[in-house]
């Protein structure tokens, strides 16, 4: 019988993409924006059968472990883990390995985030459950691919080289390299060429594995894992995870290690799969009205086009627009063009800063 | 000493164009629109020391009587007539020919509505005094016309004819003809032509002169005279407008008397003068920024040009968006792209169905 799994659901980030229904009050894990069910619920629901909320860990920021507390009463508590400030995805995977190594010397886990969109999910369960066994015999590193189906620019890809010969349902690869956000015209080709993949961000390992990876590639993350195993379940650890993250710099897994390191297998994930970012990627799992607005909430349109409306609480009325996304918060109405989704952080800044200087005056 | 003149301010109307910060509990009338104080006491104020608030009578809806009441106490109540339906500017006129003739046989009286915004007032009251002098010495019917500064096709237009060499400040000309709202080109032939002028809407005559040109042009507003004075001052007058308005067809008073009596007489407005009627008409008398927005309210622009923002209660962010109306109110934001304001009236019913449809199932 193999161990069961652990698995470390991603929730950190302050998700200003979503702004102003995600703020600090009310971050974009516990917003019902898929669906009627926060985002990590539905993170932790998608490893059902796979992985018990026992094994499963969350990592999200400081201040949002009581939000997160609340949605997913199901994780014991002390494994929902603060991190004091914000250092990327590469810290997080390093720390996750301390925490599951204390747990299991030997343990191998899954690394998810909790802005997802999963379909398909006995294709999925089956291919983490693959990818466990794979990580769990050999000293690889898994990462999961996803079949491109457009030459999407906001993704990185992977190359994947020769198939591994394995016997499962899940296919396996060798990758050739890890490739960041492509303009469209190199995406263009990355779809022509058939054996390029959306690179997920999901992984599979055992934390041993990992732990040397980041040995041979990464000082500064080898120095983390040994501050942290050190403190590890002692009443100290709060304070050296602060120490330590303080002097972090922000580095991500795929630029620390997935770039670097020749032990990587690529996993086909043959599930439906998007990243959940923003709001117009938001739109793709809502439906549509015939004029292709998506409506939650409470709108009436008229001779309007592909907006995005989220109205709760107020009723939003649409005139002879096209393009927009317009969103109704507690005490802010936010319209922006739908073009421009990827700034909202600006003006998220902006707001901020105009707030602050109104407090000054 | 000549005698002191009435005003009859038109203060009817749904206001939906002013939609959703006027709606039935809050019409436009006592809204502060254009600058901090409700139109209604613009409209008051527009007249002192040329008709003392004892001598102004506001017809409006009979439901918005104790708004208007409650925003210009300075006006006897009784003096604030509703409407029990509205019949158009015809109706109003022959009202208030009724109302000015109980208080005095001979009574002058101009006609003005609430939603005019006039600047040079010294040349707007001396306008007034003059047409009230000419009025009160001669049988003619005064409108006001204003020399049109743009090819707007948004107004009507009066063709003016000979000058009358009266010895006042103000100039006066008989009119050729009235004109509906032309189309561009026309407009700007009209523009050209030089001898025409925008139609205010305000106008100047004697009570006793207006009513028989009803009795000579518009036989059922002259019913429509005969039956009020009948009961004005009485205890039955509501009744009787009641029972009379609803026989009535709506019927404007230039399609009704100005475009066929021969005893017409315009003044040459020579003030600052435009009908705010629409979001972008009111947007003209607030100041813009240097991305040519207009923000009332508490709002935060990135990379918009052209928008007209009234935010109230809320914060409105912008990101990237051009030629929008924004408007929120209590229970609704509206966005409207500038050149459709026309039609806001049709997302009022819309809203409205949708309403009365969720309150059925």
């Amino acid at each position: 019988v193999p161990k069961t799994p652990y698995a470390v659901i991603m929730a950190g980030g302050r998700g200003e993409r979503f702004w102003p229904l995600s703020n600090a009050r009310h971050p974009k894990q516990v917003l019902p924006l898929i669906d009627d069910r926060p985002m990590i619920i539905m993170a932790v629901d998608y490893l059902q059968g796979v992985v018990p909320p026992d094994h499963i860990f969350v990592i999200t920021s400081q201040d949002l472990v009581p939000a997160i507390a609340a949605a997913v009463p199901q994780i014991p508590s002390e494994q929902i883990i603060g991190e004091p400030v914000g250092r990327d995805t590469a810290a997080v995977c390093a720390l996750a390995s301390v925490l599951v190594r204390a747990r299991d010397p030997d343990g191998v886990f899954c690394i998810l985030t909790a802005d997802h969109r999963i379909t398909d999910l006995d294709v999925f369960r089956s291919t983490i459950r693959d990818a466990v066994t794979l990580a769990a015999a050999e000293n690889c590193l898994i990462t999961i691919g996803i079949r491109p189906l457009t030459p999407s620019t906001g993704f990185g890809y992977i190359e994947a080289g020769v198939s591994l010969d394995r016997n499962s349902g899940t296919r396996f690869f060798r990758t050739r390299r890890f490739v960041e956000k492509p303009n469209r015209e190199t995406a263009q080709a990355y779809l022509d060429a058939g054996n390029f993949y959306w690179n997920s961000g999901m992984f599979i390992w055992s934390a041993k594995t990992l732990q040397t990876a980041f040995r041979q590639h990464t000082p500064s993350l080898a120095r983390l894992i040994d501050e942290l195993e050190a403190a590890v379940g002692t009443v100290t650890f709060t304070q050296v995870l602060a120490t330590a993250y303080d002097k972090l710099k922000r580095i991500s897994i795929d630029y620390a290690l997935m770039e670097k390191a020749d032990n990587i297998v690529m996993a086909h994930g043959a599930f439906g799969w998007d990243d959940v970012g923003s709001w117009p990627a938001l739109a793709h799992h809502r439906p549509h009205d015939t004029a292709d607005n998506v409506v939650v909430g409470d709108a009436v349109l008229l001779d309007s086009q592909r907006n995005i409306v989220f109205s709760k609480a107020r009723v939003t009325a649409l005139l002879g627009v096209q393009n927009l996304v317009v969103v109704q918060a507690d005490d802010v109405t936010m319209v922006c063009h739908i073009d421009r989704a990827q700034d909202i952080k600006k003006l998220v800044q902006q707001v901020g800063a105009q707030e602050a200087l109104r407090r000054l005056l």
